[in-house]
């Protein structure tokens, strides 16, 4: 085989690799570029896969096509972008010293060798398939690739029973597009919560209550042992706890970088099992670049590696990588691990850190709860939300947050995004000249509203604590006075067990009720009343007073109905 | 009268006096807070209003009535809160140096003087109604109380021709809500567009366009001149160039701080004609404070006063000055001139600086017209929305942004408001870590999006000019090619006149139907081929290339349709 003339040579094309090479062209026309993948299908978004398999597009091709409908393949890189695309192409081995990488004919086998002058790695994820027992039966599938979300829907339309193996993102998603299906879903998480070390298992918890609403059959704390099958297809699921009949499994307990190339060339891999990369996405080989789900990432606020496989940085990294390569100046700062996904009627956001891990960083977290609505209330479309705030109680910089609910979450949290980027206090955010008009928001939006309840907290106006708290005091047996102050209507219609009944507007006038030697724990609907009685209560010398955050909407416990 | 205890009293009881009140009872629990408020209806919410007249919702006391349905009269604050307001009491004078304020039973006329020991002014805005001939007429009202709503709807509900005069937020709310009534509805407004000086006039043509095609008779640069009657009913407006026939009449040419009381105090009034306050909201005499509608604020980023009334910047700065008046730390930092509106199925926002301004503030100001969807396209609730972010040429810093579309405009003001706040570049927006999933956004949101776009240009990667200047070029009858390089189908659907076709992925072998001594300058639904175009045509020796932003969907101006 002649010397081919030095090139670019990109493998993987998906995301973070088609994103490398179409921005090269654009600041380097010259540039000869070649990309590399083993797949027929390239260039799609894979976030979508489980939209298709709810229904809600029917043409699965949509995920490559331009948002005008032209398909992303060879010839469409060939002739709009001006570069090459070899599919069903394998690269099997990179040569550092040669600057070369084997690669193979999917379909014939043939091997040749195609040298680079920069080589750029965007080889994607894996998906965890645990050596279990039944396994490899026909009928249990990862959601990674169209050819997934393909043989997932085929065998969605005639079976009746599913397991959905994992609670992470990518589980709730397909979990939920089952449902819509018409399928018994039976959800099998190993931990006791959903997104865990994502969200706290108070928020979980209501995330449980969604999905349980919905007709998931969620089992928490259960570990996959076996799938068995009956000629060759899968027929059931066994876990730590029980048996489930499935006729399809769906396995999503999580993704590794694929870096077995990266490897075995000698690149150094982090700890977190990602390719090692610095700032300009360079490699341990200052020749070879990696972007996307290959690599990992520094955390923002913790300044520690992590690992969180995102399309959207996979684009932000790819366009790096291109600067660099050509010769500019560019890098990549690093994430938050922002994610957000939606629970059927719950959109379940979060950025930063927990307040476990702020913790671990050093921070001294301090968070609150704070439901509110999304719009004015008079607004026909307003839908409540939650958010979990935290902040360093020095700083009091923000470090996190975790917002859930009906209602418009995303806004919220990549407003949070830019300013925890940029360093924001809760004081500046409680300032924050957010746009306000009652279809889009309320004059002080819930951003304004959970920064204000951190900084009473964090200024000693006020103590509160959470549900979580409130509920394994009872479990406990503790004695204290459970306060509610909505309405007599409002108590008659939903109320929590054990809890005395005293109105707002009637407390002034009914303190002698209360016993001044016990602790009292107000609360209402979203304790914005709850924290209006604790100030009445501590103004009348009553000691021992917290509200409870959140009210009876972040209480993920069981509730009593109907009149007493 | 005998003399009573030291108070605090706050004129104004809707946003920012209520806001004051609440909050130094919360942090001062013993404080003896007096309200006043001329009207009977006090705490009300009247950003709502334009929704009630449209009929979101029936019950006018929603807008001062809680979340959970109590109505915020004198018995609720006195119960809930622990303070007093005195309704339909007029203060009529200030005495600074006996500290008392002088008021008046509005029904009995009795005067009585009430001492402070601190003051809060929070007396709002006054509408402006220019002083011509019929204004006074039944059936001409502005839109800022409870009961000009009532008098609003009361007459909409018999009335078949009515004219809004003024193309501010409140103007074009209302006029909305009107043509959802059923009425024919002319839109008067003096200046030659829309929300003149919040945004370009190639942003607020399309604000033109959505309004023309729901069925308002949008008249500009016309003058109010006088209105006229018929036995002392309103019967029609006459303007610098019509006459339209009218039974009801809106007044929303711009308010006004209400600052009578202030000035005759002798307290001094700032350039905008607001009060002039401190960033503790203390105005020139240090037992007086201001907050909301009637003080002045400080623009974040040219440094300069603005006068922008907002609910939302009412109750902050209403914490603001209860926090000082309680004796702690608190500043207001400023504003950004945030706004929102929605315009039937266009939502419209826009923050900071416009290019202009920006220019006179000393910036070099550079911006670029950026549409895209607003989700990803799978997803079937994806909308358009098209970004105009500007920034500066030196630091880089985002200096504002006016965003529109049918999508989701709210989020990304929202991210930008926190971005620029802290001083956010280009480069920063396009890397942050924005929540990412198809029912939520893209894979790059908008605003990396239109980031990135701006960061070409701010790199001279490319030219580029807006469809304003294009139309501009067309009407001089300058020689140059306008070349849509969208699908034939796109073509023959809609059509900017005298474009030439040649679809993009054709565009590579066809170069040699272009003149290498011409303009050339590519466009497409959006310009995202549009700029591929361009580079195209740049790699291949064309030298003078510059894309026009923002596409077919940025293009105001008349557009062909059908077969050619």
């Amino acid at each position: 085989m002649p010397p081919e003339a030095p090139k670019i040579v990109v493998i993987g094309g998906v995301a973070a690799g088609m994103k490398t090479a179409c921005r090269l062209m654009r600041v380097q026309p010259a540039s000869q570029v070649v990309v590399i993948d083993k797949s027929k299908e390239i260039s799609y978004g894979a976030c979508s896969l489980p939209y298709y398999i709810e229904g809600l597009f029917e043409d699965l091709d949509e995920v490559r096509k331009t948002p005008v409908g032209v398909v992303r393949d060879e010839k469409f890189f060939a002739n709009c972008k001006g570069f090459e695309v070899l599919t069903l192409t394998e690269a099997v081995a990179i040569d550092r010293q040669r600057k070369t990488v084997r690669v193979k004919n999917v379909e014939s086998g043939e091997e040749r060798e195609i040298p680079y002058s920069q080589l750029v790695l965007a080889t994607g994820n894996r998906p965890l398939m645990p050596p279990l027992p039944g396994i490899d039966l026909k009928g249990v599938y990862p959601l990674k690739t169209m050819g997934d979300a393909r043989r997932i829907l085929d065998k969605a339309r005639s079976a009746t029973r599913v397991v959905v193996v994992g609670g992470g993102f990518i589980g709730l998603e397909v979990a939920e597009a089952l449902i819509h299906r018409g399928l018994d879903v039976t959800l099998v998480e190993m931990k006791n919560q959903v997104m865990a070390g994502l969200l706290d298992a108070g928020m979980a918890a209501l995330v449980h209550r969604e999905l349980r609403k919905k007709g998931v059959n969620l089992r928490l704390a259960e570990g996959l042992q076996s799938i068995d099958g009956r000629q060759g297809e899968v027929a059931g699921v066994k876990t730590s706890k029980g048996h489930y009949p499935a006729d399809l499994v769906i396995v999503a307990i999580g993704v590794r970088p694929e870096v077995g190339l990266a490897k075995a060339a000698g690149l150094e891999i982090g700890a977190t099992g990602g390719l090692l990369v610095d700032e300009r996405m360079r490699s341990s080989d200052p020749a070879i670049y990696g972007a996307g789900d290959c690599v990992e990432s520094k955390h923002l606020l913790s300044g520690g590696k992590v690992y969180v496989p995102q399309g959207s940085t996979a684009n932000k990294q790819g366009r790096v990588v291109a600067d660099n390569v050509a010769g500019l100046e560019a890098s990549f700062p690093g994430v938050l691990s922002t994610l957000i996904v939606k629970v059927f009627d719950c959109n379940v956001t979060r950025t930063g850190l927990l307040a476990e891990e702020a913790s671990k960083c050093g921070f001294d977290p301090v968070t609150v709860l704070v439901p509110s609505a999304d719009r004015a209330h008079t607004d026909p479309g307003s839908k409540p939300i939650l958010i979990k705030l935290t902040a360093d109680r020095v700083s009091r910089k923000v470090l996190g947050a975790q917002i859930l609910g009906p209602g418009d979450v995303a806004k919220r949290i990549d407003t949070l995004v830019a300013g925890i980027t940029l360093g924001i206090t809760v004081d500046q955010l409680a300032q924050l000249d957010l746009a306000y008009a009652p279809p889009f928001s309320s004059a002080m939006d819930p951003l304004h509203q959970a920064a204000n309840a951190l900084r009473n907290k964090l200024d000693g106006f006020m103590e509160s604590l959470e549900p979580a708290a409130v509920y394994e005091k009872q479990q406990k047996g503790e004695d204290f006075v459970l306060l509610d102050v909505r309405s007599p209507k409002e108590y008659e219609e939903v109320r929590i067990p054990g809890a005395l009944l005293i109105p707002l507007g009637a407390l002034r006038g009914r303190l002698q009720e209360l016993p001044k030697d016990k602790e009292i724990i107000p609360f209402c609907k979203i304790s914005l009343r709850g924290y209006e009685a604790a100030l009445i209560l501590k103004a009348a010398d009553f000691s021992r007073v917290r509200y409870m955050e959140g009210g009876i909407l972040a209480w993920p416990y069981p509730l009593e109905t109907g009149p007493k």
